[in-house]
């Protein structure tokens, strides 16, 4: 999505070789008009796929699934991080181990908002290692969910998150492929257009 | 505003005389639909206002605020509850409590995205006891932007979050305002129509 690529270059800070920071549009700030239009992109790429609900996982995800789910027309459903006061029953439940932060967290979805008819598309605002998007894919799998694929807005593709994804048999696409963030710039993967 | 007033009896749900739980639509569960709907009531609320951002916090206060962001054409900047390991610099901070969970929390927001000439509306999912958009004003005042108002999805009146913050001489503006939740029964404030 070049807008978005655009975006990146413009706004995105190269902290290290592993870490884009991109506070300015998507895990601080947020432009809502960049976040429709990845909705929408979203809502295109998936489109064949009949799905029926948006599973993602707060707090940087919920912006861009609110706007698929306006799109598409379907609720969206976000893992919790927290422990929730009133949200104690009925959970299903997976542990996300963070390489940057190097400790494991419980995330958490009442089994009251997916069904086994559902038709899940799970999106996520980064794919890194891949641990948030395979902790939500092994809550979809308890809940016993169709996953039609998982929607990225920044993959950086120089990390294994693809390949452990893609090892599971499930469809992932990225709005950008960031392939390498050497020297302090950003690159992209060359892709055909779609 | 009634589509809110008739979900919130339709799907929320009275765990006691001072919790609802609107976990179906708003909490966990995300309408994009009614959040959308939402937006566009912040918008007309503070039209005359000349906003420039929006200021809210996560998890819950993130999609209505995406949606009002879109609907008025400003971007949204949202604090954080949780430490970021690339949010480290130029932080403003308040210390939030807890009734409910009898604990204090700290929450933040960089510098970079409140400017003195900014004029904020602040909006959060729910108001009991004001003490997160007491927090809000507090890193508002600190950047020393102009806070046009609070916007509230859910205001609980029987609480005294809103009696605190007109003492601050805020704004208000509820969504929907809960009289009374006794008797496992949602009563909402009468008002006369905007």
């Amino acid at each position: 999505m070049e807008r978005l690529q655009q975006k990146i270059i413009e706004e995105g800070k190269v902290l290290s070789n592993e870490v884009l920071k991109v506070d300015a549009f998507l895990n601080h700030q947020i432009d809502p008009v960049l976040m429709k239009e990845m909705g929408q992109e979203f809502a295109r790429l998936f489109a064949e796929d009949g799905i029926t609900k948006i599973l993602t996982i707060e707090s940087s995800g919920i912006a861009p699934s609110v706007m698929a789910g306006l799109e598409m027309g379907v609720p969206v459903v976000f893992a919790r991080k927290r422990q929730s006061l009133t949200l104690t029953e009925g959970l299903l439940t997976a542990d996300v181990y963070s390489f940057t932060k190097q400790q494991s967290n419980r995330i958490a979805v009442s089994n009251a908002f997916l069904n086994k008819e559902d038709r899940v598309l799970i999106i996520d605002d980064f794919l890194a290692n891949g641990q948030a998007a395979l902790g939500l894919l092994n809550i979809a799998e308890q809940a016993g969910v169709h996953v039609a694929g998982i929607g990225i807005v920044i993959e950086k593709s120089f990390q294994e998150g693809r390949k452990l994804l893609e090892e599971k048999n499930v469809r992932v696409e990225s709005l950008a492929r960031v392939q390498s963030l050497e020297n302090g710039q950003v690159t992209f993967v060359e892709e055909a257009r779609a």
